[in-house]
């Protein structure tokens, strides 16, 4: 059995969703299908999930809702005329969304969660009607339904682990198909509750885990995740099969295909997850599969890279005499609740690397004086522009060279590293260089190992 | 002004003495001569501190330490005749070391420091009598006379910063020497407390920046500091010039010509060290000085390696999401009073790399059981053994290519890496390798960019 989830840009309009129908037609394996909310149908447009939050909004500030209304309505209007569905089932959705904004909720927040979750809600009682319009026995499930439990974390819910033996309880008839909403769970409480943005990843490799299916196919926009940045190569390499390490390894960098979270459930359920086109399905997409799997190792699958980090560098001699020095480093960091990404350390010297967005609001500000104060540092500097190259490959772990594959092509190309970092992960490299050298040094490296869209045949 | 220290093997016996006497008379400006305990005279001769140490715990054992005393003696009393002193300066030396181990002392460790700290104060006593014998006008000063005040860890004193400004006071006539006894300071509670082992070196730096010296000597057996260890490579190239964070980087990974803490002092004085050999006191030596001073910026300076280290690999799927991960094992080291060297984290991975002498007495089997139960990964691998080379170089500040330098003859010579650390300090990279491939990669990266004892012309 397959689970198949199909992104925004597949459920955009009638056009798309016909896409979605034969492709769930040609193969009877897939059987549970989970729809996000309709995405964007041109450039400028909006997303039913943002038009979700705006209604949110405004019933949170007593404001009239009816331009929202519509707006979203029009979308779901437009798909529905597109099918010639019964119009009763556009009433039945208005009168739902209605009786969820005037629902009582425990915080803010929980309603923007139950708001923004209707997208996919409506989504799935609207693909269902199209699905069972054009002939396929169509049969639509909720995360209350089956007992997909989350966590309170208000629109950041994590699965709670009990979930999956009551979703593997899960009855499916032999001639249905299953439609599923994607983005939310269910609180024990009872409240709906949201995964981070871009969340209905997680709910199909959720039910991919708990129905334990053979694969978990994932149709989005484009034919396959590349082993480079499209923006910066041209006609870049496709990445044909990659492992699950790899995979959250290039998703850190930038590579945003697919939805970090989404990986853990596919890993623990050793389920493997195909990334697919609804545009273009006859092409076979990429394979993630766990390392038993890999039936090649590539020395370089995928270079990743980004430039929304900045870096604080400190100095202090014998900084490792220091009993607890790095102790009150994170102390300091948590009082003023600012992750980081990497704390690369020396003799004398330490460099903490952070996302920009963590620095934002004073607070900045507050760590370079708390800092001061509290490490008194011979010396103290702020790099405000860092980005971060992601080499990743199987096929670097102890091989002889696997560094300077990396480096002597950035070397020619007159690339000066800020940063090596190596050895934590066996399949990674991590680089620091300036932002103005990202995507020269992308390329360098990208040009040494593969070429007409292809790795190199010594690679 | 000249701060001039003197290491055991110069002070060993009646013939090196007579090269230090030389080398005091040869340059007026050495006012300030820094003296160790003697050291060994041949392979397997033992050192007057260990045989200190001995005495000690007699003493603590109520044992019969006439032995010990005899060979203690037998020593200083070879120097005196070697110089026709009065015989009665032994008496004296006698009396006074007796007294010593009569006092009450607040803990053990306590006795410890104040018996091993008299084979300095007895050599300093001595070298005076000398000095003075043979024509150079001396006068014995000591930690107590002078100010030098330390702080109450026992055995691993640190100099309390109040004491500069009275050392500064110190008067010196013009036409005297002052002999000065290494190793030892005195409390707030006037105990005698030694620094750590080979503390002399720390001795001479605290005179050189307390008296704003021009110069700090250390004498010692060798004709410089070498860019490789000579245990590794034939007539390995000396250093000329190095900075004092070139110096700390690579006395970390075990060049241990220079003692480590005896660094900062001369650092907050700015104050040049000159390192040089007793026993070939027209060799140049070699200078370590502030990063302003350097007059040629080296490519690479020094290669220095060591491999008593161990490490373990940690990987869970989501580190990075897991708030106080890092804390937590932060926690659990400083329960288990455990330091490590160095942590390079990655996206769901973290290795921690420790001194061996860290884990040993049952601490690593305690620390793999808590933080399996504790941190619960998904895999734990220790890697028992774990070498460490650290590149070090000023020339390795933002130059394109530098990373090539060392890893592309790493490759060429066959050997995998298991680390790379470069960023924290921009002047050096640190790489871990297999202990079998330790000394190959040295010489592999030596050999790059050295040949014939000097620095190859493209260096």
């Amino acid at each position: 059995m397959k689970i198949v989830k199909f992104g925004g840009s597949s459920l955009a309009n009638g056009d798309q969703i016909l896409k979605v129908i034969k492709i769930v037609k040609s193969d009877p394996a897939r059987r549970v299908i989970v729809v996000s909310a309709p995405g964007k149908r041109f450039s400028g447009d909006r997303k039913i999930t943002d038009l979700l939050l705006d209604l949110a909004q405004a019933v949170l500030n007593r404001e009239d809702p009816q331009d929202i209304y519509d707006s979203i309505f029009q979308r779901y209007t437009q798909i529905a005329a597109f099918f010639q569905l019964d119009p009763e089932i556009l009433t039945e959705l208005k009168t739902h969304l209605f009786q969820i904004t005037q629902a009582s909720y425990p915080s803010d927040v929980f309603c923007q969660a139950a708001l923004s979750a209707q997208g996919e809600y409506m989504s799935a009682r609207l693909i269902t009607a199209v699905f069972n319009q054009v002939g396929l026995k169509a049969r639509m499930l909720t995360p209350m339904a089956i007992g997909m439990t989350v966590s309170k974390e208000a629109r950041n819910a994590q699965i709670l682990p009990a979930s999956y033996a009551k979703i593997a309880q899960t009855k499916i008839a032999d001639d249905e198909i299953i439609i599923f909403p994607g983005f939310f769970g269910i609180t024990k409480d009872g409240l709906i509750n949201t995964f981070s943005r871009g969340g209905s990843d997680i709910t199909g490799a959720i039910l991919a885990r708990g129905l334990d299916a053979d694969l978990y196919e994932n149709f989005t926009d484009v034919d396959s995740i590349y082993a480079v940045n499209p923006k910066l190569v041209d006609n870049p390499a496709p990445i044909h099969e990659m492992t699950f390490s790899e995979m959250r390894e290039l998703s850190y960098a930038g590579f945003a295909v697919f939805h970090d979270e989404a990986i853990l459930p596919a890993i623990e359920g050793n389920i493997p997850i195909n990334v697919k086109n609804t545009n273009h399905p006859e092409a076979a997409g990429t394979m993630i599969v766990p390392r038993a799997r890999l039936t090649h190792k590539n020395k370089i699958t995928g270079i990743a890279s980004a430039n929304h980090f900045q870096a604080i560098y400190i100095h202090r001699y014998l900084i490792n005499r220091q009993v607890g020095f790095t102790a009150s480093i994170l102390k300091i960091l948590a009082d003023l609740n600012i992750s980081y990404e990497h704390m690369p350390s020396g003799i004398d010297d330490i460099t903490i690397i952070f996302d920009k967005k963590q620095l934002t609001g004073g607070r900045k500000e507050k760590l370079t004086q708390r800092i001061q104060e509290e490490i008194q540092p011979d010396a103290l500097e702020w790099k405000n522009d860092y980005a971060i190259i992601m080499v990743v490959g199987e096929g670097l772990i102890n091989r002889v060279g696997a560094m300077s594959d990396v480096v002597d092509p950035m070397r020619d190309a007159g690339v000066s590293l800020t940063m090596v970092n190596q050895g934590a992960s066996e399949i990674s490299i991590m680089l620091g260089v300036k932002p103005e050298d990202e995507a020269k040094a992308v390329r360098a490296i990208y040009d040494a190992h593969f070429e007409n869209g292809h790795a190199k045949k010594e690679d």
